[in-house]
């Protein structure tokens, strides 16, 4: 490959870096960097937009902020002028697992690969700018080779590495079978990248082996080797397994924004510059700066987790919900803890009421005085908030939750 | 699959059992030898022919006996009406080895394939009934497979299945690569099998995997499966390696008769039993016969080879040039040994001369005095064979060979 570096300004070159760096956030692994460099290098030279690859499976397309991880990145390439590749692995999808044994591979129809494609790119909406995306269904080139191409394919690369696949090699070495056509789904994944002539693609850590035979094809036909931009796999809510529907430790990006900010909530401190990291547009020096702060005591990690709550919802709602979510938060989750089966009444008397006069009157004490004494004791919280006053006129509204003690708790229905 | 062999006459079961026989001599192994029963069984209670395949690589075809092993047992159903399969791999020769690591497997054209199928045709007129041959091309059902039906074929099979196969073990083993293509070869000889619905497949032992394959991919197919007959090898001259045109230990079944003659008598008598049964068309009870008389020494081992040689050329030429080539084997080679480069005198006297005056007028003894006590010694040959009487009138004839001592000799050129 020509040396692009080397033919740039120092104007260019600080616009290289700027882009390098932004790349290169969080990301696990870019194999290689210095191509890398090179690529975006070429880019600014010839003045030309870098192809950037992201292969979907084509089932089942329920998006969490797992996926958004290799989303957010592509969008820092589309929002630099480059374009995005999405490529559907339909003509895989629709042969399925002839054996029959991975669920996972189960074959689909053109209708169903036809609505999983729409569902994702409704819900990667969300993340890129969908009108200045590529999209491509592979099944245009695979399905179109004869055998002779595909033995062509087959001699490009040895059985020895194939088996270097960890899922490979551990099958083989403990007795599982493994298909032969098994073999030849990284062969498509890498033949895709041929056929789409991609300068970059990405891909989960998981992919590692799938997306580097790309380049091992590529460079086999004769074409510019993509650059691999791994990234690393973002643990879910427990913050120990990988995100995934089937363990339910996730995040979609279709929950409703309290539920989004709420799960946002439940993560574990440790994860949260993971999280600013992956699945947030936060700009790079805002990410740095949010880090510093909690490394230096001036931003409070609850605060900071908030932050990244309303990060969060902002972006898969607006800005509003992402207020709306954080009081509702505020206002039942952060200030006690409450039971989920909570006894609800109906509440039938006038809309200002005393404190004294309701906790009477919703039989949480059996009189004023009690009453009192509960409140001067700290004992009464409303949704959540402690009473301090025991003349306070309550305003009752729907969903009032009164506490009294650690263990009664009514709702008001009106 | 039926039971037939129930389904037989008493008459039937002993024409089973015959056939059985035939089929079953010399052979290394049948898999599985109740399946060939029944098979057979099916043919005469149906009327209807075997189909029994032998599958050729289109490259190189220069035939010589050890090919003939598989062509002589073909042959043995072919006289019993059943439907002799060629099949021409010329799918396979025409993609070649990608890698272009192989020599055997450098792509050829079209035309070399045709060039070579021809020779193969001509060649195998020697031992089968060309005009009852079907002739198969595999590029015909497998150059029409697309991807997808090349992942349901390869789903057939697992990875450690491949592996089983000896190179193969051996080469992952050693580190030795091997192209992911070549686990093609076996399944498209497997697949030749599905699309011919053969009965039975011949192979030689080093075949054992890729002809077994037939029978797995035809079950995988959902079709009667094949029986499989394996052949053993030919060792050649030497009696150690497989016969080979590269070891230079062959007989060339378009040989000269008197050089296959002359190689028959070259082979070790430990060797011959096996050349009767695999490389001859006598019969079962012809080759059993002469077996058990070589054994019980009624058979001299050396009149044995010369049957074996008479056999072998009469096979590939005709009765008289046998004959011939017996001649000149016991003239030239079997009564002494002569050297390859005698002086020639070319003879201008009477075509009839006593013994004691040719050997005075060739110069081959000073006077007749001398010559009478040299023939009278045992010291004067004719073509080998020793001149006993002294007043013997010698017909000449062309290449007539005198010999006198050890190491006087004379071709005699009219």
């Amino acid at each position: 490959m020509e040396n692009f570096i080397e033919q740039l300004t120092d104007e260019q070159k600080i616009e290289l870096e700027r882009q390098f760096a932004i790349y290169s956030n969080g990301v696990q692994e870019i194999v290689p960097a210095h191509e890398l460099k090179q690529k975006i290098a070429k880019s600014i030279v010839t003045n030309q937009p870098l192809k950037v690859k992201l292969g979907l499976d084509p089932s089942a397309p329920d998006v969490h902020l797992g996926h958004t991880v290799v989303l957010n990145k592509l969008k820092q390439f589309q929002e630099n002028g480059h374009i995005v590749q999405l490529l559907i692995g339909d003509f895989t999808g629709k042969i399925g697992d002839p054996t029959g044994k991975s669920v996972a591979r189960k074959q689909l129809t053109d209708e169903e690969v036809k609505h999983n494609a729409k569902t994702y790119f409704e819900q990667f909406g969300k993340v890129l700018d969908m009108e200045k995306v590529e999209l491509h269904y592979n099944s245009k080139w695979l399905s179109t080779l004869n055998f002779e191409d595909i033995i062509n394919l087959a001699a490009s690369i040895t059985v020895a590495r194939l088996l270097e696949r960890n899922d490979f090699s551990e099958r083989l070495a403990t007795g599982k079978p493994i298909s032969l056509h098994e073999f030849f789904y990284p062969l498509m994944q890498g033949y895709d990248s041929v056929a789409l002539e991609s300068d970059i693609e990405l891909g989960g850590n998981d992919q590692h082996f799938n997306v580097l035979m790309g380049r091992h094809l590529q460079e086999h036909f004769g074409k510019e080797k993509q650059v691999v931009i791994l990234l690393p796999l973002l643990e879910g809510l427990d913050g120990v397994e990988k995100m995934s529907k089937s363990k339910g430790n996730y995040i979609g990006v279709d929950e409703a924004p309290n539920d989004m900010y709420g799960k946002t909530m439940s993560i574990q401190d440790e994860m949260m510059a993971k999280y600013f990291d992956l699945v947030t547009d936060l700009s790079l020096d805002e990410k740095n700066e949010i880090k510093a702060n909690i490394e230096n005591g001036t931003l409070h990690p609850r605060d900071a987790k908030m932050l990244l709550g309303r990060t969060i919802v902002r972006m898969y709602h607006d800005e509003e919900a992402a207020q709306q979510a954080e009081n509702h938060f505020k206002t039942v989750f952060q200030k006690g803890v409450i039971p989920e089966d909570i006894p609800e009444v109906t509440w039938s008397g006038a809309n200002s009421i005393s404190i004294i006069d309701l906790l009477v009157q919703l039989d949480l004490q059996k009189s004023k005085g009690e009453a009192r004494k509960m409140i001067q004791n700290g004992g009464v919280k409303l949704n959540g908030e402690k009473v301090e006053d025991i003349h306070l006129d309550v305003e009752i509204t729907e969903d009032m939750i009164v506490q009294v003690g650690k263990r009664k708790f009514v709702k008001i229905k009106k």
